[in-house]
Formats: C-alpha cells, sequence, structure tokens
C-alpha cells in the first residue's frame, strides 16, 4: 500500500501475518521495559488522538500508552474543536501535521475515514475505530489476551498457531467493528470461528469476511466445543427496532453461570467493553475466574504501545 | 475500615484526628519542597480523574497537584466517555485500575459512590464531592485555612484545636456537601458551627451530623459572635422553587459591607466557590481584606497533593 | 498601560512596532533550539488554557507550544467547569491565579473580555481570540507567514517592511477578528490593506481601523496588483440572513484556479482556517503551491510560543 505511511494500521484486512507477529513482539518488548527506559522510546515524539466519536478505555489507552513512552499528547475531540464548524477530516489532519504530530489515532464514525486521513496527511494513522467498519487495535489485544489465556508464546504467530481453537463471537455482530476485526484476523491464525446470535443481529456477508467463518443461531450447540467466547454489547434501543424482545433475548444469548458450566472447563470469557451487565453477561461471569475482561484493557496499553512505536518507525525490528 | 484501601478518603465521617493531622502535616512539608524535589514524589505513578460532573476548582486543582508531583494523570469525564453509554461505575473502575490507575479521583452525582468505586476497585479513592453527601477534601482545606487566618499552627490538630472558635455556615446547607463536611468536621476540633439559612434550606437532620451542631435564623444574631463565616452558593432557580423571594433572601442572608463592619473586626470570609457576586454575598466583600476566598483555592492544591502522597503510600509517615 | 501585566498581548491596536519585532526575534531564536534546551524555557511554569469557545488550532497550538518549553497546561473549557454554572470570568480567574497560573490564554465570546481578565488578575493574559474584536497572535503568526514568502527577514520589523506589499483580505470582514487584527498591524508596517466583500460583510468602520485601508467590491480588479491575499471562512447560515445567494457568492468572491491565474504569478494565499472548501476557496488553490496555509498553522507554533516565553518573562530581552 504506497500511499500510506508504513507505520499506519488501518484495518487487519491486509496486515500480513508477520507484521501481527512484529506487534505482539514489541508488546512483549515494551512490557519488559523498566518504566525509566521505556520512557525513553518516544521521548520529545507528538502524537494526535482525534476523537470524532466518544470513548474511554481505547482513547485512555492509547493516551497512557503515549505519555509511558515518553511522547507528547494532544486531543482533539468534536465535543470542542473546529470539527463542529464544519471543516472537513483532511483540513484537520493537515492542520495537525503542521501543529507538529507525528502521527494520528483517530477514531470516526465513517468507516473508511482512517484511510482517507492517512492518504492525505502522508502521517501514519493508528484507526481507533471507523464506523462498523475495523478496530483493528482491539483485535490484536483480542489475540494477545488470548494467546496468553491459552498458554501460547505471545511473541509470535504463524498462520497455524490458533489451529484446534474454536472461538465464539455472540451479539450484535452486525453492527460491531470489534467483532469484524476479530472475524477478519483469528481465522488467518487457523482459529474457528462462529459467529452466534439472532439472523437479524448477523451479517449478511459473512464469507466475504473469511471463507471459514461460521454462523450459529444457537448459542447454546456454538458454545459447546468452544475455547474462547466473545459477547458484544446490545444496544437496548437496537432490539426495540429489530422489535427483538429483551427477556426472550437475554434468555437465548445471555452468558450466565448455567450457560457457563456446560462449556468447556476453562473456556475464556472475553468482552471489549463497555458491557450491560445482566444484559449480555451475567456480572457473576464478568467477575468470575475464566473472565479476561481486565486483562483485554492491560493488553490494550502494551499492543497500542507496540503500534506506536511501530508507527514512528522505532523498534519494529 | 477494612475494605477499602488505606489511602481513600471517602468521608470526613470516620476518619480519625490524627489522620487529619497527618493530612495537614504533610501538606506542610510539601508546601516547603522546592519544585524539583517535588516533583520527585510520585514520578511514574498514575492516577485517573472520573469526573461525572462538572467541576474548574477541585478538577483542576487535583490535576495540578498530580502534575506537580510528578504523576501521570488521564481524564475520564461524563462528556467524552463509555460512561454516556451506560458503562456501569465498577466497570469503569475497573478499567482504569487495568489501565494501570494506581488512584482514582472521583466526582459523582450519587452520594456514596465513592465508597462503592473503593470497595470493588480495591484502589485508593478520593471523593470529589458525591451528591448531596460528602467533600472531604474541600472540609480539609477549609480547615487549614480557617488555621493559617487564626494563627494557629497548621501542623496539626486535636480535638480542641478550635475550642473557642465560632463558625457560622450560611446558605443552601440542605443541599450542600460542602456544608456537610464542614459541619462534621470543624466540631470534632472544638469549633462551635452554627447553620444559618431560611427554614426550607437548613437540613432536617441537623443533629445526625453533630450533636453540637446550632441552628439559626437570623444571620445578623448568628454572625455576632463568629470568628469565621463560610458564604454558600444559591442557585436562583432553588429559591424560586421554594417561592423564596431573592431581593428577600438578600435583604436577610447577603454577607455584605454593613453586615461586616457589625462583625468581630478579622472575622474571616470562605466561599467554596463558585460564587454569585451580589447574591450571597457582596462583591467588595469577596474582595476584601477579610475574605480568604483565594487562599482556600491555593490551600485546596496542598491539601490535595498531601491527599495524592497519602494515596499512593508515599510519605504520611 | 500600567493596568496590565507587562507580558499580556490583548490586542494589536497599541502594540509598538519594536514589540512586534522582540516577537518575531523571539520566535526565530526559540525556532533554532534544539528540542531539549527549548523544554528548559519554562520548565516547572504553570500556563492555563480558558476557553470559553471551542477551537482547534489556536488551543492546541497554544498548548502544544507550552509543552514545548516545559510548562505544565491546564484547560478550563465551558463544556467540563464552574463556567457552566454562571461563575463570573473575574472568580474564574483569580481561582486560577490562586491555582498557580502565571499565565492566561484566553478565549472569549465577548471582545474586551481579555482586558478585563488581565486588569482583575495582575497576571499577564494571551488574548486567543475575544468576540468579533481581536485576535493577536493570528495577525502575527500571519505576518512572519508573509514575510517567509515575500523573502524578507523575520526577525525584525520596522514602518517600511511592508511598504509597495498589497494584501487583500476577503469575506466575512464584519465579523471577523482575524481580518480586524490583520487590517490594524499590516498597515502600520507600511502594506497596502484592501478589505473585500459585499457590502453586508464588510464593516462600517473600516477607516477607524486604519486610515490607509482600503474597501473593494469587486474581488478580481483587487486581486490585480495584491501580493498576498487572505480569504475568510464564510459561515452560510449568515449569508441566509443577509439574503446573500451561495452560488452567487461563490461566483463573485471564491478564490479558484482561474482567478489565481489571473494574478501576479507568486501571489501568496493565507487562510486562518477552518476553511470550507469549495466555498470562499477552492480545494486545488488550498492544496496549490502558493497556499501557506500549512505553514501559516506551523507558525502558529513558534509564535505562541514565543508570546509564552515573553508572557513569562523569559528571554523577551
Amino acid at each position: 500500500m504506497p500511499t500510506y505511511a508504513p507505520g499506519s494500521l488501518l484495518t487487519v484486512a491486509n496486515l500480513p501475518i508477520e507484521e501481527v507477529a512484529k506487534v505482539l513482539a514489541l508488546a512483549d518488548e515494551l512490557e519488559a521495559l523498566p518504566a525509566k527506559e521505556k520512557s525513553q522510546k518516544l521521548s520529545g515524539r507528538r502524537v494526535a488522538l482525534l476523537f470524532y466519536e466518544s470513548s474511554t478505555r481505547t482513547r485512555t489507552s492509547f493516551e497512557l500508552a503515549a505519555k509511558s513512552l515518553g511522547a507528547t499528547t494532544t486531543l482533539v475531540s468534536d465535543k470542542s474543536s473546529s470539527i463542529e464548524k464544519g471543516e472537513s477530516l483532511k483540513d484537520t489532519g493537515l492542520t495537525l501535521k503542521a501543529l507538529g504530530a507525528e502521527a494520528i489515532i483517530l477514531r470516526h464514525n465513517s468507516g473508511g475515514a482512517p484511510m482517507l486521513l492517512a492518504r492525505m496527511t502522508g502521517l501514519p494513522v493508528l484507526n481507533a475505530g471507523d464506523g462498523m467498519h475495523q478496530h483493528p487495535s482491539q483485535a490484536l489485544l483480542d489475540l494477545r489476551t488470548i494467546l496468553q489465556r491459552l498458554g501460547k508464546p505471545t511473541h509470535t504467530v504463524t498462520e497455524t498457531t490458533l489451529t484446534g481453537t474454536t472461538v465464539v463471537i455472540t451479539g450484535d455482530i452486525r453492527h460491531s467493528r470489534v467483532a469484524r476485526s476479530n472475524a477478519m484476523l483469528l481465522p488467518r491464525l487457523g482459529a474457528k470461528v462462529i459467529l452466534c446470535g439472532p439472523p437479524e443481529l448477523l451479517p449478511e456477508e459473512a464469507h466475504t469476511l473469511h471463507p471459514t467463518l461460521e454462523i450459529a443461531r444457537d448459542f447454546d450447540a456454538a458454545l459447546k466445543n468452544a475455547d474462547v467466547t466473545m459477547m458484544l454489547r446490545i444496544q437496548s434501543e437496537r432490539l426495540a427496532n429489530l422489535k427483538l424482545d429483551l427477556p426472550d433475548y437475554i434468555a437465548r444469548f445471555q452468558l450466565n453461570q448455567d450457560r457457563l458450566a456446560a462449556c468447556k472447563p476453562g473456556m475464556v470469557v472475553l468482552h471489549p467493553g463497555p458491557m450491560i451487565r445482566g444484559l449480555e453477561i451475567a456480572g457473576e461471569v464478568a467477575d468470575g475466574p475464566q473472565s479476561a475482561i481486565e486483562q483485554q484493557v492491560t493488553n490494550g496499553l502494551h499492543i497500542r504501545a507496540a503500534l506506536l512505536v511501530r508507527a514512528l518507525h522505532e523498534g519494529a525490528k
């Protein structure tokens, strides 16, 4: 992709597996570094966070990752900026570049915005979520969490690393960039990925994401051989629009203690957050020993630190 | 309270006087430190500010205090975060913890939220105001200001430090967490505290705050022997709801130059801000020599620095 | 102006040309400094950004300039502060001062607010835009950009530096603080300044800004001898209110490739941003070689760094 700066991360779709392995190795390396040494890695470098949608964990973890590496950050959000005055993404990007930003972390409500920004500014752009399209750093942090929980090496991956591993992703798949990114990445590493939910919330183009993807309507059946299950947030407004019944949804798709007991022992429970306890996931499951939800957040820090170092051409040897 | 991390400050209610003395001593110590040395105190430590309500002085002073100690801060406010998406306080707290936060400063519109957060995360939590319940750091900074203005030592207090000192708190006591915290702390140090205002704005349970609290309807009478008077902001909507007349309120309860002239010479004037000049306080009084309002703000910095060091178990020797 | 702290920049109206020259020289000096040395300039100093209006480039560039000099910044914006609760500008300013702020950067929707704040706090205040009144740092960064593009020395100016240079400012002059500041500064350095636009968008008091200002209705005629043209954003709501027709406005006043081709070769194109491509300026012109728009943003950083150093009395020798 000669039109994008090399350190960009826009989608997992065309990300070579060797690049995934490099990011993982770099995350390991940075995690092992003493704080003082880590804070020299991007000392004096400037990173802009451009957020057109609100966010807690993604924004905060990119910001803290950048600060831990010694970089200076500046946040531009649509709540307090020229974005309100109708300035184009292109001009906001060029302005940030002229202000000295060396990389831009973008969250945008339109799919494809990060590609546009990368092409128009020539800067490395890290996609922090674009519409219903992609959330590549989330897929990488989920991958690192899965590797850790399954006891596999975290510093490398190949096309067979997850062979024999079944991952069930359940909930509002259709509107979820997290699901889309995971469904495109994990099968390339050998995992069998099953998308589960009511038909109205499943994508129409599942097979275009990856040819081996499976669709399941019956959550209990899908869970039978799962090694990992990833629960997604359900917006109750969306259910109402689809004329889906909340109690019915909960009965059929909530991950609760009873369902968990019927699964493989040690099945890993993931959720990208924010979660609605009592809806897609029972509180006791979220807090239980099989939940890796907080580990996902911590891995967000390490993966994003690695992505920032890679974006600024330092250390991704 | 074994359920809370030791460095938490949730309420002044059960705060031992020795702890109050320790915070005061630590504030003195930190204030005396050269900037460079001070910036080593919490170097590399991570503090999250979680604000569900807007704030200028409390947020800014915690933030600047943390930065002056060398800590890295991150702000999560309801204007730009997953809070909007309905994430629970518990999950936001666990996320901040997983992101590496070692202490959380919380402002929340529900009384008791800081206790919940402290219990659920296991982190030290500093209550920066919870509903109409408590604002403990404000009570401590008010105390330090009173001690300074009355010429008493600021590095320690006992049960008799304020014996013989009369403090009148005037305005919307009922809805004020500042009043509540002061009314619970100052009497324990020997002060006589009088709560003053129209009956509709006085609490029903004054005696449960402290058995020695007095209630006064007549501001002029209450002021007669006051050494300190603390004026509280009045929301004019609230007066309207109570069918109280603004000019009448001003006539009876505004601290103006005439009233001040009838008080003890040197009576100290406090206001936690934000104030409405011309309503509860005349501008000339706010700007006059007896006003300690800016000194309160400065003491906010020192007290909050002390609370942060205490929260992170450094220096509260 | 004995009532303002010496390092304030409130308006260009009474700014001595020697002061303009000093700021320019300081910007040159700071730009040439290695990053490490630069970060010592204001190390440990505290700067508050007080923004009552939203802003991307001005806020971000002041913030990044301050951070590059080693200063600690704190942002107070009307979206998340006591400003909402009706606190006066005076009290917010005094609070920031009591919190240790040594300079305040103010954007406010009322003309004159920075003067008030400077007088009431005694702190140096940098006007980051006040209503339709002034935007002095913008005029200085525009000046630096013009000097660079015209191949003139950037470290000094006199009353004749721009003699023989024609600058056309086009668009909504009447409501533009950028236009007002430029129209008051550039003629004092010898430039001929022409204000251009439909009568409804031209000021009534052009001659009071500077006696040599000219007014033009015909953009093409005005451009004939222009060395520099500055395009201003047009709010389409404003056109609608004035019953001006958008296509007609574009036909008469848009700077497009055809018009540019008819101008002096090398005429410099400026725009303070945010711009609406396709309205007041064609995208190809904004991105073309004569556009100095990104250079303006970069100069914003250097000019604002100089203003901060000057405000804190360091280096404005």
